[in-house]
């Protein structure tokens, strides 16, 4: 696990989206953030209380997490300094990016030196297990998409908070980067060994209280001929209870492959839910969440109400609505 | 691709068993092979000729193939002894078990010394790429099982076989250790970082001639909650244009997974060929390969003819009736 609180570094972000990461842990735990760290010419603000290393410190801040992509795919001389310079205050440094801080000469010695640890949450750190298919304890839900990328994790997460403002037992299972980064553990799957995809999942969501439920993030679709392998694993291992379908209307083919289109909804829903049930013969598939940003208010609505009575389900945008009624449909189980 | 002909190493084998990989390797390419090497006390006999390490080189050998499973986990002094010399003499070695060659530094020292390579086909070695999911020519036939070891390998190196007899333009693609050390070259997908699974199966079966087949050697199950991930990789990175259904029907349980049935071969007809139609339209599945052998005579054949009435399939065990009708099958798409 990564220690918390943590600082945002922005670095010199080129612009808002390329700090991304560092949106997504201010969106979904903001108590965890002492405040951002942002070099000169940086042009992204999480409207966080700018700090110096020593007054993070001060503030109590353990993990200085990257939250920027890099440019040109390296981590320049200038990022160095500062992280360098955190290591020697005594935090340890997180990162999701493709070029691994523990290829850095300088921060593996200041990290050695002052005792820092060096997270890369690309890198799988744990020997998973090889799957046993065994029947756990407490409840999963797990979010399928008909694509990559239609809003998987902003979903779960989303119902992480309002299960928890509901005084119900749950945890958000991140399985990727940025999940990880947000919750400060996790599994990146994509990075696993191929025979132990389902077993680190399994790892993931272990035995639980009977009233807990696993929030699981989804990974790349069924659909998707390149990484419809670790959805399968996801699936499997996941063992889910209820199955959320996850889809961005607007999209003309499947993302990174433009000979493909997408698949349906109902396409989806019966292939996804017949393979779950080889682990667990009661999944339900229970709501539907639809990423509608590239619709005005009144299309969307109109879209959501006309897919709730083609497919029988709730159909949500829980950024526009929140999460309330994909709960309720969990709850229902 | 490990060079050939191979000198097959039998070492200490305590039974017929445990050399199971050089009788596949006799087995299927008996012209590939100049000759055995058995240590004192080898319980094993592939009735290949005797060879020293001197003898095996002079009739040509290129490569040392550990074809037996190491006793304990650890390979012995007495391995170490043999295998060095071969390596003086010039010759590579070849090994698909889990302790690898290239951690014996004893091994890595003399490889070094003399030029020589050692193959650990358990690991990859080549960075393969994300999937990118296009049409590629030529065509492609994978090999798909109600649970893991029904077959599969069998099935698709028979039809390599019987495709070669009918001067057919076929390529057996391994994807397993035992397939690789067979063929000299393969993917060992089990091994595969999640992301480029389906990659590695593109790169081993790229374009090709427009009457080429590939038959792909198939891994676990869609069904098998450990490794169904893998096998959801081969569907979609194989592209395949035939699918043949692999079974053993007399397996009460899936293998290893105590609690869970086999399918039925319906179920993973339904379930295979709408995710092989995802990426080849005109998938179809062409027929299905029975492994009999623990059925007597009589009773496998009233099993094979009462499945070909039940699912309108040729429906045949290769290994007793060879494969003649699985390539007629073939022929016909």
């Amino acid at each position: 696990m990564i220690e918390k609180p943590y600082l945002l570094f922005l670095g010199d972000a080129p612009d808002q989206l390329a700090a991304k990461v560092a949106q997504g842990i201010k969106d979904w735990r903001p108590e965890d953030v002492v405040g951002q760290f942002r070099m000169e010419g940086c042009k992204a603000d999480m409207g966080l209380q700018d700090m110096t290393i020593a007054q993070a410190v001060e503030a109590g801040a353990r993990t200085l997490v990257v939250g920027v992509a890099n440019r040109g795919g390296h981590i320049s001389d200038a990022w160095i300094s500062v992280l360098t310079e955190a290591l020697q205050a005594g935090m340890d440094i997180a990162s999701g990016l493709h070029n691994l801080l523990s290829d850095e000469g300088a921060l593996v010695a200041a990290a050695q030196m002052h005792g820092g640890t060096l997270h890369d949450v690309r890198i799988p750190t744990v020997a998973y297990p090889i799957a046993s298919g065994k029947k756990r304890t407490g409840k999963r839900c797990l979010a399928v998409g008909t694509d990559c990328s239609v809003g998987k994790m902003y979903t779960a997460i989303a119902i992480e908070r309002e299960m928890h403002k509901r005084n119900m037992n749950a945890t958000f299972r991140a399985t990727g980067q940025t999940g990880i980064l947000i919750t400060g553990g996790g599994v990146p799957l994509d990075a696993v060994i191929a025979d132990f995809m389902a077993g680190a999942v399994e790892y993931l969501t272990p035995d639980n209280d009977p009233d807990h439920w696993d929030i699981i993030e989804g990974q790349g679709s069924l659909f998707h001929a390149s990484y419809s392998g670790v959805t399968m694993a996801l699936v499997h291992g996941g063992q889910p209870d209820a199955l959320i379908l996850c889809h961005e209307p607007t999209r003309d083919h499947m993302r990174g492959l433009p000979d493909y289109k997408l698949p349906t909804l109902e396409q989806l829903r019966d292939t996804a839910l017949p393979l779950a049930q080889v682990v667990n013969p009661a999944c339900k598939v229970v709501a539907i969440s639809v990423n509608t940003a590239k619709m005005g208010e009144e299309e969307a609505r109109e879209y959501l109400s006309d897919l709730e009575l083609r497919m029988g389900l709730p159909a949500v945008d829980p950024y526009r609505q929140g999460a309330a009624r994909l709960v309720d449909a969990l709850e229902a189980i």
